[in-house]
């Protein structure tokens, strides 16, 4: 099948940049010193692909990519690294002989830990970002108290997203420091393995984590592109040029339901975007690019995760050519 | 069932709102006279209640919506209000005894029309959005066309997008008029019975069309709220709160996936958004109230069509009380 069959829009992962992406991260941080964040693709086939160059632990951020996992055998070492009031369908999982490991940040949430049947814990640590995670002061007490509830205690997490987008390289190493710091002494207080933090913005200067949550390198977007990551932009949307009008404007079937829209427009190669809506894409042609009713053309997202969550598959390319087809099989909660 | 029973994020709409609504639009707008745009809900359920009091015909954004709403046998009168290069999948529909108009804007729309199985177009206007839509000079010429394909033209369509949130009314009203008046210009050279146009914003005023396109007045969002509608906000997006800090902020377990952000974050009652990641909003309590861990909280999305394509299925709800489960069926392309 060549691309110019599918329905559009239609999400694309070119192989060749997919191959690259896998390589460079697994030679970066080989096998255990980086738990993929599989929110990122969504997706049981890509998650297997990163099983296969040597990364056997996942991180996630919803029980159904928990559940999706064990399911397909990818189970080894599962950590959601979010917080859930209610464990049970965990449970179930760790029952299913898959090892489950939770995040908790307050004393109601280990409480649902051990109540659902989860045996084993990360203590979430707050290091800078205002979202989840105790206070690293708080962090000892809080492994004790899970450890009264018979949980085992492998060690915390934290992450310091507000970094990831950090342009300066000297400013991103210091803002990384301040944070692991704090992760650090948590981890002294908490005693365990891990310590479980960063992302695809600091994977390469995080060394005080002794593993690495990143997700978005493996397909990339426009945000990340311009850190100078050695990375390639995998992912695009595949949409159709439906019309073309003399006010020097074209439209793309591709919009709202088919882009994350948090970070801003797509980028267009060879064009100018004007504005999204639910099912369009209103663009310009820079000087020396034109676009014709019918031509395809392949937008940049400018946030990966949720423009994946928007699609029901993601077709593995080489060129024109589709050579794979996988079901983003992990969405919904 | 009840809504603490929910895992969340989940998709919640209010019985008694979502009667109102309809039952408000269906006074102002009886039966042809609205034809509802199926894209802001992408629910065959929600179409069945559209039907049932009186709206026989359905707008639609992509031949998932037309093909979904044919097999739920509400299909006597379906517009794609968007020009497709290849309507193979249409001319299925057809054949399969299901009335289809397919919008047209130019000679290739046309010939896809015609090569795919399609017997009737309606030939799309630009009257002032920079999107689709052929010129209104042009639209008489392409009606020709049409014919000579052995199409039959049923009349012209238009958005007036631009105008939705116009919140002046004597502005809105003049620039609808402006809108219009290329519209039905457009149709004098077309001929045909319809002249479909509008949308939620303007549905009251737009005097011209004689059928409105309005999709957004069942469910209503947080854009479309302050514009003095006599609809109610339907449609929230019940989250728990899973992380308080003492820094001030909460954190609700709802976000990027769950949201749709074009239109900027959600509204909590009682509460501040600070931003929204992938899985989880950061928010602050006003003055006055409170939120715990494991408190539900009831997000108003800003924009009720790329929210809801992110969910697999509405609640019903009356109050607490889960009243019925709907697929959002129609999702995808």
């Amino acid at each position: 099948m060549r691309t110019e069959q599918l329905q559009t829009p239609a999400l694309l992962v070119e192989r060749a940049a997919l191959q690259h992406n896998l390589q460079t991260m697994a030679a970066a941080l080989p096998g255990p010193r980086l738990r993929p964040h599989v929110k990122a693709h969504k997706t049981t086939s890509l998650a297997r692909l990163q099983y296969a160059i040597g990364h056997h632990g996942f991180t996630c951020a919803t029980i159904r990519e928990v559940e999706g996992l064990a399911a397909a055998g990818l189970g080894a070492d599962l950590m959601l690294a979010n917080e859930v009031l209610d464990a049970r369908r965990l449970g179930v999982v760790v029952e299913s002989g898959a090892r489950v490991t939770l995040a908790v940040d307050s004393d109601i949430t280990v409480d649902a830990a051990a109540a659902g049947g989860v045996r084993e814990v990360v203590i979430d640590v707050n290091i800078g970002l205002p979202r989840c995670g105790c206070e690293p002061d708080d962090a000892g007490r809080l492994a004790d108290y899970a450890r009264t509830k018979g949980l085992e205690v492998r060690g915390v997490m934290g992450y310091e997203g507000h970094v990831m987008l950090v342009d300066e390289p000297a400013e991103k190493s210091r803002q990384t420091e301040e944070c692991m710091t704090r992760l650090l002494k948590a981890s002294a207080d908490v005693g365990g393995d891990l310590v479980s933090a960063g992302g695809t913005g600091n994977y390469a200067i995080n060394t005080w984590a002794n593993e690495i949550q990143a997700g978005s390198y493996l397909l990339m977007d426009t945000t990340y592109g311009p850190q100078g990551l050695p990375f390639q932009q995998a992912l695009t949307v595949l949409a159709r040029v439906i019309s073309v009008n003399k006010g020097g404007w074209r439209v793309a079937d591709l919009g709202l339901k088919s882009l994350g829209m948090d970070h801003g427009n797509p980028h267009i190669p060879g064009g100018v975007v004007w504005f999204c809506s639910d099912e369009h894409t209103t663009f310009s042609a820079e000087e020396g690019h034109d676009f014709a009713v019918g031509d395809l053309v392949r937008a940049h997202p400018a946030h990966v995760d949720p423009t994946v969550a928007l699609h029901e598959r993601i077709y593995v390319v080489d060129g024109e050519e589709v050579m794979d087809v996988y079901d983003v099989d992990l969405r919904g909660w």
